[in-house]
């Protein structure tokens, strides 16, 4: 980083994001809320119609507006170092990961990833590989892990606060996609229930990997072992829209982890618990400020952000004073934030962002439970 | 039933019961609350001593008190009929089930014990072959039945208020047997973890066996395949403190049943949750009085006890208004008020306590799970 | 107490409680449930056909039923001591409180009763002199005092345990007389509406009375000065069903106490927050099983029954383990237990069951809202 | 608005804000969510350098960082239209709204202001004024108004989907000023008790306003009538730290209004109840996304936003599906986007944001509670 960058927005370009899009409007919001970028380019549609309009919507120079990635890459390329962008956000579907983000790293971008990381372990390796010699930074949007109180909980449990930990219960459970609104034409039900697009796994991919990650992330032990189950409970379906999977751990836990989306009058029930030799954490994101720490011998208690007797990293991921709620959009902002602030070269948490390694692992863990699935057996991870 | 009894409190004898158990106590409660029981018999310990100091502390006739529940048996059996015991309460650990079942139903006598059923399905079969050769009643106290929300739900989701079901979860989560406190005496914890009285199923039975028992009620399917994984967290332990079951049932659904005795901090955490493709049912025994009822298309709704919209057949098993709890030895009440109704011959619930079969399933659910767990299978139950 | 009483239950007999009665069937269930009572004798109804029809449903003697109170005291005194009711239970409207509990105290019973104690400050006087010349017990059933996260809370409080006590709010929501269902003959509200029988008080008696005698209870400071507010919101009816008090307490303290009966929805709202220089307690009756403990420092706690944390006085107070709900039945019950326990001689709690002299601070505090309410000013209590 | 500004964002100078603010920074977050504020320039600080260093940490161009918010009015309105800013955010402690309110408003810029509006009706009447003189727009971030859930209330409540309205319940508990944390030079502690800056009501300003004025925008009525009761519970504290209110609405409701900073463990208890013939609506800022709904002969249920079944009103200011927690930032966001679209010209809700009649009704409630406290008799408002 040049000097005279310090504290300054991050350039950054935009892959996907186009109209009637869901998350690519999340990652604006994100960027947006903490002043660290500035959303400059974009190739927000494989319409270049589409991205046009999304580029005016938004108030970008349209000559920064590109009618496809590759043609985004080549023009920031070649704009000079302190105008092009510095960093590509991608929010296209899951099928249109591999390509931008290789081609960006290589290019000499940072790219910032929606999730799953790609929809397969060989194409997974390959971006892998990429970050690892562009020496570009890669961040995932397991944006679930910029929750405080997530991070309060992965503090708790990795120094000891819980003892050894033994029993894990991971849950996601949705209702939306209970009928088939995939036929009648629901944009985000579209792509996610067609394998080309969502990769072979669907509620296993979409909302399972948040799950795994979570999971992995908070108790920081690896899933070693599992048996899985898939179900297609819309007959149509081409994918799955259901999956259970008994888990073994790293340090000799066992547990669930059950992803559903047809779970009717569900919104967004993504929760972790977690039991070990001294108590236990419980957490829900639709109530994301609480955190539930249980003790062997005492009476459970309750922590919430912002205040004081909080941990160090869940302080540094909280913007408000206790009783003041922050929620999906916060915690999202949160994996953006420490990204720019790792591009400047802040210091910055112990472990700011998902990485491109634990988009590997939720790929390896997509295919192990589609494995297992099939098999009827017990597989590795 | 003569037609001078009508109304009048069952007369009944206990097997087991006596000082330092649990169980007893709250049959004893059960038994009180509605006043359709009149205790005046037992054989409460394999202790005569033990046996003669419960009955002196319950206010019985010492010639009531047996020194074992054959001599009890037989010493009631010579009594007049309008003296004798009319119904025989069983409390004693899981492997003195079968025996004093099997002999009070062939001297005559009506029934009511302690879950699961026995140890074995052999056993259990001789059980519910004397109930149909004596023609006297049997009720399981599967007691979680008896609180009015599951009896709400059941009604909601057996009229398909909830639309065809489609996924299942139950749990059951405790964490008072995370220590081997059995190696220090603990009486509770003691014959829970001795299979040659548990039977075969540490928390499996214990546990697992309510949570299961529930699911089949509240959703009016049978578990038709499962597969199961089962666990010692305390190495010393001779039985499971811990099971985790994927499950298919009978019309189609999918789901997860689990059940620990090693989760830290929690306390008696029994919770069902059921979806189906109109929306869902949840519940948890610690809050027993709230159901939320999900709904596709609207906002979740929270039936509670003793207000005039819930169904018949949980306004039969509320004593009070709204707002006035009821718990655990209600519910508990419940399945003896309803079993009491039944020898008097009353008009009753289209389903008023848990049955033998109920209890044959349990057990057969055991071995199932047990056999899944060795074989690393799916098997069929 | 003779020696050969130890343990028995005690003999009682009732006043009021007939046909279509709230209250009395509560009160018995409460006698029940620990089996330290035997109902023998009562006087349920002001029609003796009624008296004698529910003495019939609950299995009495038709000798010991009894065709008023006045008939009933009489006839039991002039039985054989031993067979003679020991206590007398009354769960008449407000206004047959004050007779059958001097009767009955000056004929040697002890006098368990349903609260407000009476319906003036004159005549509660003279059941206090009645209950202290007579050398008989007097309890009120403030049944509420009688949750053990209630008592948790006041040994908490008075323990110093939330430092000095600064705010407190206690409120008693119901919704059930939003509309005027006395003029349809509903026997609860019929009764309730009516002054004659009521007293002067009407939501402010019946349930207002609970808030203030439970605020009191826990934080172990008097109510010393207040200025109250009270409407009908049902024009045609004669007692207040919505009372507003400010209230300044003994230790310096301030707050609010509001009851109503017109809150649509609500069912039994009995709420108590009290907050100190160093933390605070927070418990709602429809969930009694959760006291929440805030601090001034730290997260805050749910302290939970049945668990080995819990003080001396919940403890004492609990029949069941950790996530076992007891109730409203098992509170009132609580209240009934620890009087047969003083009655029977027994070492007891520091303060087993609701005085006379709580009566008396009711009676007053009903009396100190009327006057504040209609001269618009603050008075003293 | 010419033409060619359609859709661009507002370009807003703030005045406050500065080094160690906290509302500075949530009202610049609130700007930067939606994308509809540019800010160029500010009077961060009443010093020269802080409010330079501001303007630096901002990247704001130094020549649009003024000394004083005079000189910002100046030195933007000399500037050429299309540069200078079109309106004013105002951050600072109460006794510095009067003043650059009107000095903005009449040098023809859009004033969005914090809360309370002023000290006095008098200084609150004439930014009313001027705010009417002007033709300009004014703003009060009374930022609970932007939850969708209160605007779902009041959408149902206004509609008479409780009935007529017979009961309201407004609290508003903190604890963190139990200790005299101002003495020591806590920043935001030490303006709110200084009534030289805060103005006569200490809690009563800073969150019993909130409180009020959220009551009477769901309510839809006015609080006509009330007896107010203040307190200083720290003895040192020159303003209030608790009021206590009884309150009569113009509609005939009655209900109370409690605002306390000195609830030990509190964080930001803000919640309203409301109670009509037919139902009622509960909600809790701490947990903003669940609205009760009771009904009078019904199951309550739970409103949450993002789902189909919410009314217009909450539709329109949600960002995510169901189950996607928005809080806090969010809410006020709503607040400054419903203003910003206002500007632009847009059609907007029927209630975009709060407004200086709704500022000075607050000012009025500080004021008669005031009065009532030191009459001890009602007052009208």
């Amino acid at each position: 980083m040049s000097a005279d960058q310090e504290g300054k927005p991050v350039r950054i370009g935009m892959v996907g994001g186009g109209p009637g899009a869901f998350i690519g409007a999340v990652h604006r919001m994100a960027m947006a809320l903490d002043g660290r970028y500035q959303l400059i380019a974009g190739a927000f549609s494989s319409s270049p119609e589409k991205s046009q309009e999304a580029g005016r919507e938004l108030g970008l120079d349209p000559a920064r507006v590109y009618d496809s990635w590759q043609q985004m890459l080549e023009g920031e390329a070649a704009l000079p170092e302190d105008q092009r962008i510095e960093a590509v956000s991608i929010v296209t579907p899951n099928h249109v990961h591999h390509g931008p983000s290789v081609a960006a790293l290589n290019a000499g971008f940072h790219v910032i990833c929606d999730k799953p990381l790609t929809i397969s372990s060989a194409l997974a390796e390959e971006i892998a590989s990429a970050a690892k010699s562009s020496g570009r930074l890669f961040a995932l949007t397991h944006n679930y892990t910029g929750y405080p109180m997530i991070r309060e909980a992965r503090e708790l449990v990795q120094s000891g606060g819980i003892g050894r930990v033994l029993k894990v219960y991971a849950e996601y459970l949705q209702g939306w996609l209970v009928d088939p609104i995939e036929e009648s034409g629901q944009k985000q039900a579209d792509w996610r229930t067609d394998p080309s697009r969502s990769g072979p796994g669907g509620a296993l991919g979409d909302i399972g990997t948040h799950a795994f990650q979570l999971l992995e992330h908070v108790s920081g032990e690896q899933v070693t072992r599992l048996f899985g189950h898939r179900s297609s409970f819309v007959p149509t379906r081409k994918v799955d829209d259901d999956a259970m999977v008994l888990l073994e751990m790293s340090g000799g836990a066992t547990g669930t982890l059950t992803a559903s989306q047809v779970c009717a009058g569900r919104e967004n029930g993504l929760r972790l618990r977690i039991y070990g030799t001294e108590g236990g954490v419980e957490w829900e994101q639709e109530n994301p400020n609480d955190l539930r720490v249980l003790k062997k011998d005492g009476a459970f208690e309750v922590r919430r952000p912002g205040n004081a007797y909080v941990g160090a990293s869940a302080a540094s991921l909280t913007r408000l004073p206790g009783g003041h709620p922050e929620g999906y959009l916060e915690g999202f902002a949160n994996i953006y934030t420490a990204f720019a602030r790792e591009i400047r070269g802040e210091q910055n948490l112990e472990h700011p962002y998902p990485t491109v390694e634990e988009g590997q692992r939720g790929v390896a863990f997509i295919e192990a439970v589609i494995a297992s699935s099939e098999q009827n057996q017990w597989v590795q991870l």
